[in-house]
C-alpha cells in the first residue's frame, strides 16, 4: 500500500505504508511499464525497445488508487499502473551494499563443523518440498550430498533431470573416475587432488559438478569440499591488497591432454561481478598456465596472494569431508566450491561417475518451485 | 635463442637474440617449471601445488646453454631448463595494453559491408583447412554462414558437431523457429526483432547460436547481424562515460513464459575483463527486467548509455544482412554478435531450427587444428 506520491516531470517520490521513501525516474517507470502494449500478456516478454520511448519523457501525472500509483507519461499521454508491491520488490533508491567482495543475499558460506546438506534419491523424487529444499543448499550451500540411489552407471544423469541439462564436453555428456593406464587426466589416477575447481581452462565453466559413486571399497579417496567463497572472505580480511590482485587480474588456464583437444582461459581466480559482489572462484593447480597479465611489478605480491589463499584453501579447518558410498552423489555449485579427494590404494575399488551441468537450469527449477508453492503453504 | 642471462636471487634478466629484455622472477620460474616433477609428461598437468614451493625460493644460478636458459632453484638445488622460445612466449615483463574496452588480440570488429564470411557443407566437412577457416571466422568475426547444406530437420545439430557439442535447455536440444499460435517467446511470431543476444536471462549465456533454415518462402524475414564489440567501441569513443555506467553496473534480465521455468540473471550489459578487455555484451529489449543495481543519482545517465548504445546496435550502417536460403545456416558468437530478423508475412512459410553450443569447444577444436596443422603447411 502506498500512502502518497508528489512528481515533477523527471522523477516520482512514493510513500510506502511502513513511512518509507523511494524515488523511480520517469525513463525508468517508462520502459517497465506492466501494461500489455509494454509487456506481452502471456509470456512476459517486453515488446517495446528502448528506442520506442520518446527521449523527451516526462510524468504530468502521478496518484495513489487502491494504494498502487497510477503514472502518466507524455508525450504519449499514457497512464500506466504499478502495484505497490512490485514497486517495493524493485527499489533501487537507497543504500546498495558496495562492500568489494561481498556475499550475495541467499549464499552462506561455511567451513568444517558444517553438517554436509543432504537429499534422499526416493524423497527429492517423491516430494516436492524434499526437492525444494535440497535445491535450496546447493543455491545457499554451494554442495550437497545425494543418498539412498541405485548403483547403476549413468544414474548421475537422472540427478541432473531432477533440475536441468547436462552440459556435454569433450569428457563426454559424463566420465569415468576411476585408475587408468594412461591418464588423460591426473583425476584418472589414484593420486589425491588438491582442492580445485573443475575445468577453470574452459569458458564457459561448467558451473556445476556431479560426482556419483558406484564403487568405493578402496582405502582412502575420501572426498573432501571446500568453499571458495569462505576462502575469499578470509583473504579478504587478512590481506585486501592480496585479494584485490587475484580479484583484479586475469589467470590463465589450459588444458591439453588429449588429442585435438586445446582449451584456454583467461579468467581471475577471484571473479567479481562490476559492482564488487564475489561471483567466482576458480583454483586448480594442476591446469594453471603461466599467468603474464599481471604487471611484472606485481607479480611477486599476486604470487605471495595466490600461495596464501592455497594455504586457507588447504587448512583442515576449511574442509567439510565424506566419504561416499555406492549409490551416494553429491553436487558442487563449481564457481564457488572446491572439491578434493584423498588419495587411495590400488586394494578394493574405486569408481564415480562424472558429469557436469549448469546453474540456469537449477535455479530456475528452483525459482518455479518457490513461486508455485510457497514456504507458508508447506 | 638468447644472449645472455644476469640474476639475483628474486629474478632471472635474459636478452633474447634480438636485444630485447626480459625479467622474470624466481616464483614465476619455479611454478612454471618444465620438468617432469613439475609437469606430468603425458597430459602436460602441474603435478606440484603452489604450497610445495618454499616460500623463500631463491635463484642460486642461471645460465645460457644451447640458447636456452638453466635455471637453479634454491633451497631445493633443482635445476631446470627453459627453452628460449618458451620464454619468448610468456614475456610478463613490458608494456600491457591496459586500455578500458580494447579488443583481444585475433578479434576483429566490422559494420556493413562486409562480406558475411561462410564455409561451404561438404568443403568443411571433406577439407581441414577449410574447417579451420570458417571457424577462424566465428573467432575472428563472432559469425559465419554455412551454405550448401541438407535441408533435412536436425541438421543443425550436424553443424554442432563439427566444433563441439550443443548446450542443452528447457528450449531443448534445439527449438523451433517459426509461428506459433500461442507462443512462449516472441521469437516463434512473425514479428521482426530488435538486433539483439540470446538468453541473457541465462548464466552462463549460451556462448554461440547456430539457426539454420530449412524453409523461407515468406516475404521478409531476412536475418541482420550487428558486431556488438564494434558497437562497444563506438559507445566508448562517443560517451566514455556512459560505456563505463553499462560495463559498471549489472543490468538484470529474465524469462518466466514457460511452466516451471524462472531464468533471471544480475549481468552487465558491457563486460570486461578485471583489466579491461572488452570480453561481452548483453542486449535484449524483450527479456530485460527492472535494473536495480544502478544507484539512484546514476539511473538516467545510464538510460541515456542505454539509448545511445541501442541507436548505434539499431543503424543500418551497422548490420550485415542476408537472407537464408533452405539448406543454409549461421553462427553467431553469442557473447559478441547481435542478431535480428525482420518481420515476415503469412504467406509463404519459414522454418528454422535453432540450438546453443559453446565456445570453448570451437575454440578448443579450431587451436587443436592450428597447432597440428600450421599455416605455412597448407
Amino acid at each position: 500500500m502506498l500512502r502518497s506520491a508528489t512528481h515533477d516531470p523527471s522523477m516520482v517520490t512514493i510513500e510506502f505504508a511502513n513511512g518509507s521513501q523511494s524515488r523511480f525516474h520517469a525513463i525508468w517507470l517508462r520502459d517497465n511499464a506492466l501494461d500489455p502494449e509494454t509487456r506481452a500478456p502471456g509470456n512476459g516478454q517486453r515488446l517495446i525497445t528502448i528506442g520506442d520511448i520518446p527521449a523527451t519523457v516526462s510524468i504530468s501525472a502521478a496518484e495513489v488508487a487502491n494504494g498502487d500509483l497510477n503514472v502518466t507519461f507524455q508525450p504519449e499521454d499514457k497512464t500506466v499502473t504499478f502495484p505497490a508491491s512490485w514497486l517495493a520488490e524493485h527499489v533501487y533508491d537507497g543504500a546498495q551494499d558496495r562492500q568489494i567482495g561481498r556475499i550475495a543475499s541467499g549464499v552462506t558460506t561455511w567451513e568444517r563443523g558444517t553438517d554436509a546438506p543432504s537429499g534422499d534419491w526416493n524423497e527429492v523424487q517423491a516430494y516436492p518440498a524434499a526437492k525444494r529444499n535440497w535445491l535450496t543448499a546447493v543455491a545457499e550451500y554451494g554442495f550437497a550430498k545425494l543418498t539412498g540411489g541405485p548403483t547403476e552407471p549413468e544414474s548421475l544423469l537422472k540427478v541432473a533431470n531432477l533440475f536441468g541439462y547436462v552440459r556435454e564436453t569433450n569428457y563426454g555428456p559424463y566420465f569415468e573416475v576411476r585408475t587408468e593406464v594412461n591418464p588423460t587426466n591426473l583425476a584418472y589416477t589414484g593420486l589425491g587432488l588438491q582442492a580445485h575447481t573443475d575445468n577453470p581452462y574452459r569458458d564457459p565453466v561448467p558451473t556445476l559438478q556431479i560426482l556419483y559413486c558406484l564403487e568405493n571399497s578402496a582405502e582412502g579417496g575420501d572426498s573432501i569440499v571446500v568453499d571458495g567463497f569462505r576462502a575469499a572472505e578470509k583473504l579478504r580480511d587478512q590481506n585486501p591488497d592480496g585479494f584485490a590482485l587475484l580479484a583484479g587480474y586475469p589467470a590463465r588456464f589450459e588444458y591439453k591432454g588429449s588429442d585435438g583437444v586445446c582449451l584456454q582461459s583467461r579468467r581471475p581466480m577471484i571473479e567479481l561481478s562490476p559492482d564488487g559482489e564475489l561471483i567466482g572462484i576458480r583454483f586448480n593447480n594442476r591446469s594453471s598456465a603461466p599467468f603474464v597479465d599481471v604487471p611484472f611489478e606485481k607479480m611477486e605480491a599476486y604470487y605471495a596472494a595466490y600461495r596464501q589463499l592455497a594455504e586457507i584453501i588447504d587448512d583442515p579447518a576449511m574442509g567439510v569431508s565424506f566419504k561416499l558410498e555406492p549409490g551416494e552423489s553429491f553436487i558442487v555449485d563449481n564457481t564457488r566450491v572446491l572439491h578434493a579427494r584423498l588419495g587411495y590404494s590400488g586394494a578394493g575399488s574405486r569408481w564415480l561417475q562424472g558429469c557436469y551441468a549448469d546453474k540456469d537450469g537449477l535455479l530456475s527449477t528452483l525459482a518455479a518451485m518457490q513461486m508455485t508453492q510457497p514456504e507458508a503453504a508447506e
